[in-house]
Order: structure tokens, then sequence, then C-alpha cells
């Protein structure tokens, strides 16, 4: 099952994705993807559902972010062992932890803002997982599969003067407007075969910078979601970005950033493809 | 005008406080302080209302955070003079900014839950900043004012060993479950005269802790509301917790961290008192 979201901001309904771009309205039996529908087990439901008798979305209406907004967006930092050895840095001995403003999530192709006075806009592919059910000291790494509602592409975009050189904690350069486009689609765990072996890349204008694998994170996904709910409540809804692969604008020589103008595009196996603008704010 | 919310976990509804403790349920006229209510100026239809007319809230039902869950929970690091001057520290040349999950927030006199595996679990009492409207690149310090909803105490437990020894960046410290008691009301600013001359005290087990005064912010709450808005959209219903004064566990020679048992007090003049009971996870 391929989740998705449409309509303009502030005014998105959920659906369903058939195919590559066949988007179903199912505005008409549910309200949104958010904690509650995860939580009571929504996602079971919909797959007893005719689709049949729900309208198509037109091609031209906007994708929204492919869930709600999350209650929290948890980041981690570093967890691709070759963009360590590229950034010359110690695999970290257990994950690095940082939060988005969850008001950062907007739709996979609306445009990127440039925050004023930015110098250092940043791109960041992710493979972001939307909590399925509240996770709360589990067991085990193993039981953690159970509490992943899905998979989706996150753009974790970037500020690094404001993330890196503003007094030491990342919140600022990481939770500007529009600074995480989230979907095109969150696909369910049951169409996934291998979650820890799909391709990554992004490209700048055309231009390849990230090229990855997520058979290369430090810390899996069954890992991070266990480890995270030994500190804190996961909430169904909440979404965790896994952290990005080498090439990313800070570890160039010499570093290249974002500017108005500029089309970011970005795609994760399985998981379908984002493209964004970036516009000054 | 002092806004309260009541009732237990998950069905809170919204009231008001007149004097001390005379509570009076707005549930029949309001469905909650929250980003809509505060958004759509609120407050001030709260303002024109007969009170006299909604019933009393019996003095057993629970006292809730006094806002509805935040969007987000903005802190702000090392931000008294006097507590840096005590841990040796220099001035921050501009805030220190993290976040704690917005699930941190719960009542005045709940139970703070020791997380499991915490040695070194903190208070700080500070002063919480609700936000009124929402606010994007303010034009200067001045205006900032108009964009706060009110105010309140709020207890920023941390525990220090998840945020200052596992790997830099403080959430997993910062956002265990229970870390933010909030309230026990919000008191608008038309009801308080000198927001930057407030005395503050922390006292763990009848033991006085924290001794302080608002005075001695670095950056104060209006610097922050603009300063914020230079990185992000602060959003209506977010939550900023202005840093602490001196006297945290931490500082302690040797360390003193809470444990099962233990009564926290915590009190603001003019924003009243705060009572919680640490318990094991």
């Amino acid at each position: 099952m391929k989740l998705i979201r449409f309509g303009e901001t502030g005014q998105e309904k959920p659906g369903v994705l058939i195919g590559e771009d066949q988007r179903i309205d199912l505005s008409s039996a549910f309200s949104d993807w958010d904690r509650k529908f995860f939580q009571e087990g929504g996602i079971e439901s919909l797959k007893n559902l005719d689709l049949t008798v729900f309208p198509q979305i037109s091609n031209d209406v906007r994708w929204a972010a492919c869930v709600a907004r999350p209650g929290k967006v948890l980041c981690i930092g570093l967890n691709y062992s070759d963009h360590a050895a590229e950034s010359g840095m110690p695999l970290p001995s257990e994950p690095i932890v940082f939060q988005k403003a969850a008001n950062t999530v907007v739709g996979p192709y609306d445009n990127i803002q440039i925050p004023r006075n930015s110098v250092k806009t940043d791109w960041e592919v992710e493979l972001g997982v939307v909590i399925g059910k509240d996770a709360r000291y589990l067991d085990s790494v193993e039981e953690a599969k159970d509490f992943i509602a899905g998979y989706c592409i996150a753009h974790d975009v970037s500020e690094r003067e404001f993330q890196l050189e503003r007094g030491g904690q990342w919140t600022k350069g990481k939770s500007c407007d529009t600074f995480n486009p989230l979907g095109p689609f969150l696909l369910t765990p049951d169409e996934i075969e291998h979650v820890h072996d799909l391709k990554m890349s992004l490209s700048v204008n055309g231009v390849d910078k990230q090229k990855g694998n997520t058979s290369y994170m430090v810390f899996d996904c069954y890992y991070l979601v266990h480890y995270l709910s030994q500190f804190m409540t996961l909430e169904a809804g909440d979404l965790i970005c896994t952290g990005t692969p080498p090439g990313v604008g800070l570890g160039m020589k010499p570093p290249q950033y974002l500017k108005a103008g500029d089309v970011v595009e970005l795609s994760i196996q399985g998981l379908g493809r984002q493209k964004q603008t970036c516009i000054n704010s």
C-alpha cells in the first residue's frame, strides 16, 4: 500500500497511490493519516477497502507530505559508514539524535525556501521511517519491526552555518520552514523486501551529488526504533529521518550550497522521487 | 486572565482560574487552548465572557498542562548570567537553541518519571513563554511583545548523562516522558507588570536548590521571540523554555540528582507553584 496526501497547504486530504500515478481520494472514508489513524490500526482497515468505488485525484492537484504533521521529527546524525569515512570522522558508538521542528514538513514537490541571511543551505537525502503504534521501552530490536507504519523519502534540508557555527546545538539549522519535504508516498513494510538494501540518490540541477545505499547505515531502522524507545515514547505518526549518505554540499571541496533557482531531485529505490525548486524567503 | 486545563491525560478540557483556586470549566464554549484558539485571537473573546454562568471544577480534578500540547518546544541554553558565571562558562554571544519533544508536556502536579537506566535526572525551573500568533521574520524586538500569549512555569527536567555524554546533541536527555511539567496556569501579559523581574525558586524535599530572578536572563523574552522568528515560523501555541537560573544538580559539588520518592517544588513570582513526585519508569 502506498499512502499519499493531496491538496493545498492546510487543507490536505488522505489518499492512496496505485502504480506510478493513479491517485485515489479516500477523504470520504478517512480524516487523515495521523497519530489516531495509525494507532488504531488504520492500515489494516485500508487493506480491506474496495478502492474502485473512490474518486481519482486530478493530476494537477498538489502532492502533500505523505503523512500528517508528525508529533515529533527525530533525526540521526552521521549514520552512514561511507559518509563518516568521507568526512574523516569516527563512527559513532551510539546514535546521535537531534530534532527538526515538525512544521518543517512539506510536500515532495514544494519549493524549498532559502532562509534569509542563509549562505550555506545544503541537501541530505534520507530514508524516513514513520512509527505505526506508540513504542516505549521496546524489549528487543526484533520487536521494533512491528512498530513501523512504513517508509518514505525524507529530505533533511540543513543550513550549515545556522547548524554548526551558531551555538553548538543543531536545531536552528535544521528547523527552517520547508526544510523537510516528505514523500511522495509512504510505502507499507509488506511491500518492501529489503529496506536495508535500497539505492539512494540526489542531484542538483541535473548533476549527481549523493549516491548511496541504505546498506551502509551504521544503525539500521529496527535498531533505531528500539534505541529511541529507551529514551522517550515514540508515538504513532512520529517520523525518524535516519541519516544521509556521502555527497552533501558541506563535504565538497570547495563546499557547494543551494541558491534560488536551483532544482534538487531525490530518489530512493522503490520509494519514488522528489523534486524541489529553491526560492528566496 | 489565567488559563488552565483540567481532566485526565488525553481528555483535558480548557478553563480559567479565578484568584488562587477557583477553577471554571469553559469546555462548553471552547474546545482547547491550542494553536487555532490563539491564532484566531481567542484570548480577546475570553475577556468578554461572563464567567459566572459556567460551572466550577471540583478540587479533586487533575490540573493538566495549562495549554494544549505545543507544536514545538524550543529551549534556550545557558541564558542566565549568574548561572553562566557559576558554571565558569562564557556568556553565549547569541541564544543556544535546542528542542524538547512536545509529548514531554504534562500537568504541574503530575509525577516525574525517572527514565530507566537514568543516573543523572536533574531539575531546571524556567519561565515558559507561549506564542500567541504565528511569527515569521519579525521586524523588531519590540514587535515581539504582540506575539506572546502569556507566561507560565515550565520545568525543563533533564537527564544529564543522556544529554551530555551520549553523542553531543541534547535531545535524548531533554525529551524523556514527563520531562516538561507546565503550569499551573498561563498568565496573560496584561496581568504581569515586570516579566523581566520575577523571583524564581526550586526546592527538592523542602531544601532550596535554585534561587533566581528573570532579570538575570542574558536574552530576554522579546529578544528570543524575535530571534527565533528569524530561523523558523513560531506558531501560535508553541512553547519557549527560556533557560534556568543557578542551582541545578549538575552544578552541585558533588552533583546531586533526583531519585524515586523525591519531591520537587517550583515557583515563579505571580505564576503560582508546581509540585512533582519522582517515580521509577
